[in-house]
């Protein structure tokens, strides 16, 4: 019964036996390794993008921050979701990264930004002065961190807008493969045809170790790519352990598998939820991620039962009906009888 | 003959177990788990600290960038020899992490800061004013970059300099196993006992796949470290694969054994080289680090045959007899054909 | 007609008086001169705060940043009202001072912070794990930049808040004088005993040509200011021209017969504007600032004759009965003649 | 007797003058005014540099760290003399503002980098990888920190190989006015004919209260230097107070007669030292600095007497006949009685 979130469970099989694969004798560090360009390869194959710019890194934040320092001045400002990851789980990592610039924060339905909001934003940004910080990026998550996707439609609107007003787009995709299997499109679709310009390619919370891509459609945002990575301490000298994760993601689709797995298991959790006629979804269950609100006593019993996931409020407060919101995350690895287990005990 | 750098090995087949091992089922993330637990337990027992306070982060550079940021001020300088990976390998990582600290160049024999060049640089600078940049950490390599080892007498000497002008002492232990074992002394003679205040406990140069461990003696230092490590993006989520590394190296000694491999191969290369009457040693070679010299017509046949190696200049120079210098450095994987291969081609 | 800002009017004869006295042959540089002596000791008794650390510099923007910089750490967040000048007008400086620290916008009438929302703000933040930016210091606007004055007593209810919670209290004073005419209360009751911490002490939008004292009445939290003043650029080597206005504002309470000079003028304009029976104001209008509303085709009137104002809006609307809004900011100098003539166009 | 520095002289009274002529009436804030203007023209006008860029600000280290910031990546080194006042007496100001970038220390003879070592530095650094910190702008400093000056010829060849490398070139200009006054050329000869790409050109040493000019030959580095003098809290409300300063400095050639008067000043400080035969000078005395030689038995009466001056060594020494060497400043406001009575005490 662990939905605490996609980062606790193994690591995928075929991904620690290409770590193992890669483990073969001598191989030149920093990425001038023969696993490290076929990985580069397989990601642009991945997004049929043969002239994208694509670097590795090892956690999702260095690869969202080192981005958007890429993207934009130290003086604007990145225009996000109030909930995005960027804004409330990096320690202001994407302060430090850039230099200080800010995060401007809209909000929206379901963990999305709003059309309007962005074009409002973005509209009132464009006349200001010397003494305002200035419009910087424009940063999608997909999947939402409440667990939404937005459509393909969503994405170009909100590109549209970004670009319309001379914005770039960075998409953090930390559940970019969740959100692509329930869209059931393809990677380009949902990133550079959209009008994506440069994406955190989620691995580590889909089944790898430790290993995220950096993937600039606009070549022109790497320039100095590099050598925000080397002063960021994220270029890994070993660095065929993460090729041969991302490498290994990719091939045969592995990484597509993993997500839907980990789709599944929370539809499968949201069903059995809504059987229970207990519990009342928060936000439609798209991806892998599912918030749900139900009795305290039953929070206590699944708790002493030791069901591990986000809780939202204590077990300790008087009344033993009051709702308590909760964050359940599934992964590949989910199992069904954990969640028949859990269900039971509503 | 793959002499490149002591990061271009495998991983230590016993280290790969481990991380099988972990692969085990759920853990929670961020360091919460047990076998990261283990790992912290593992650090303290091998440096005899049970108060250390120890972080994992996954390259030296993070370590070092981070632990000199937590010991410093942005207005403070810190002083190193003018060799010091900090200084010559990191791309400013130690300015960026410290939001601007300058590093001050100390000189010295054989890679080492001289205990006068110290002595001479705190007193000068105990004398600043408000126009001038502070007194930070004083930071030593061991092994150096150059190869050699600072003695328990030369550290305890620096250290005790550093303290009483009121500095405290970082260790740049990326090769510590190596001068661990050159010296023959304990972890905690090497470190707290001769005076060091914070060191960067090296794993990746040592047969792991990319972890180190950021140890505080004093643990007063460590008290912001985790908004550091995290806000740099450094906080690994799926922690247990880089506690396991750790923990795999410190079990039965493999740590030591893997570093005395390594160290005992570039014995056998400074052996054959002298036999060979054609190089001549740089700097004593006293861990796995050797740099000499020999003419660029042997450069260019063992070039050519293959073999990898820094190159101090260019093998396309007029005079065949030049005098050109090489650093060659071996992991615990060296292999002995590898290095008769190499000096069969003198 | 000249109601743009406070920053648009002459300096006061006696404070040019006094920089041409303090002209008088030489004086130690950076701050070692009699002037400045005499300077922070007449901030210390307009104060009663004999041991107030004092820091002249030449921009509120930089006592604002400098000050919230020695205040907290990058990795926290700075609690401010959304209107907040260090929000809205400096381009970033508390963030480029800070090297990335965050701001957290809090709502409240009238251009203030709510106390319940600086609880709600504060109590969720003492919740906060390794993964979000963590609390910092609290800064209020006195006056606000609505124009409107905190009463002593919601002073003490937000500062008593801030220190429940162990946050450290700024003051962003550029408008100090102008609140403490309006209140008719003294400057210790309207700061440190109160609860503030730290203040920037305001003296360019009250008639002076560019000083600002940053106050520390929690000494602790200025240890490191030098050191911050002057890597920020901030210390002015010839000093005492800062001292000197600073000193002639606090002699003989020029200081507060120039913001009551201000006030009045404003109140004047208040007066008169509800006497036209054209306009409506937009908040109490309690120091030297006023917002009001009225028909674009009066606008039009007004611009063409020369008033300058801060207009929200354009006058090339197609409806001239439609109400724009205007901020009209009186300072020392502020001519009645000039008001008639404004109220005349009405 | 006062030769501690050319900042604790008065102001020129034709400056006090100009300060008092831009006090009449109103004036928008923040560079709008007229008073700006006809100042930014002057000085295209003195550098013969239409097209220059020109942003003023209130202290010399303002204008060197936000110029090299500019000029500039983080993740650069800037190149620069040993004794440059940024590396030495900025306290760190230009590692702030550049967020992290380096100084690469040259040597060379009378505080000057001579060509051969910058031509050295740059060559090494042509060849750096992404491990190290790439190659960013030279800076000169003219007069140089020793009191000596570039001739033309020496500026045309560094800054030759400096664009040669693809370096951008700095020049600290903070006694621009007596280096130009030293070497009887004009502006633009001393700084965009002879290769110069943005100047700090200095005025607070020179006879101003606090006003600075940081102007671009090449307007293209220009580009985002408004936000960063705003961010940087350098940005005054009340501009016109700067801008007549310069201006009044570069009416009529008082900029050139007060730079005449403190050259001449030291010079005859040079004479009368030659004449005691007790004391050597240790650079070639060139502007209005002189670095000189005496007896510590000399130091102690002139200092009794009250002479001030910046001493290196301490009175109290052993040794009478010790020589200890001193910096001697002069500035516009020089008396040739304190000039004697200071030669009358050896």
């Amino acid at each position: 019964m662990h939905f605490a979130s996609d980062n606790t469970g193994p690591v995928h099989p075929r991904v620690m036996e290409a770590l193992m694969r890669a483990n073969a004798g001598y191989a030149p560090g920093y990425g001038a390794d023969a696993v490290t360009a076929r990985a580069v390869a397989a990601v642009r194959e991945a997004f049929e993008a043969p002239h994208a710019e694509v670097f590795l890194v090892g956690t999702g934040t260095a690869a969202n921050a080192l981005i958007l320092a890429a993207m934009g001045q130290p003086w604007e400002t990145v225009f996000c979701a109030r909930t995005a990851h960027i804004e409330e789980d990096e320690c202001g990592a994407p302060e430090f990264f850039s230099a200080g610039a800010k995060l401007t924060l809209l909000g929206g339905p379901d963990g999305k930004i709003a059309p309007e909001a962005l074009e409002a934003a973005l509209r009132e940004a464009a006349g200001r002065s010397v003494h305002q910080v200035q419009p910087g990026p424009v940063s999608l998550t997909q999947a939402t961190e409440k667990g939404t996707v937005y459509t393909l439609e969503e994405l170009r609107t909100l590109c549209g807008i970004a670009h319309a007003h001379g914005r770039k787009v960075h998409m953090d995709g930390a559940r970019f493969a969740n959100a692509a299997v329930a869209l059931g499109c393809s990677a380009a679709e949902m990133s550079w045809r959209a009008g994506v310009d440069a994406l955190s390619f989620g691995g580590t919370k889909n089944g790898l170790m430790g290993a995220e891509a950096a993937v600039f459609f606009d070549p022109a945002l790497a320039r100095d790519f590099a050598f925000r990575r080397k002063r960021g301490a994220h270029l890994f000298s070993k660095h065929r352990y993460l090729a041969a994760q991302i490498e290994a993601a990719l091939a045969d689709g592995l990484w597509l598998d993993m997500a839907a797995a980990a789709n599944d298991a929370a539809a499968a959790l949201e069903t059995g939820l809504a059987a229970t006629g207990k519990a009342e979804l928060m936000f439609p269950r798209e991806a892998n991620i599912l918030f749900a609100r139900w009795p305290r006593h039953i929070h206590r019993q699944l708790k002493a039962a030791g069901a591990e996931y986000y809780l939202d409020g204590t077990l300790e407060g008087p009344d033993p009906e009051d709702l308590l919101s909760a964050r359940l995350v599934c992964d590949w690895s989910a199992a069904p009888d954990a969640t028949e287990a859990f269900l039971a005990l509503f």
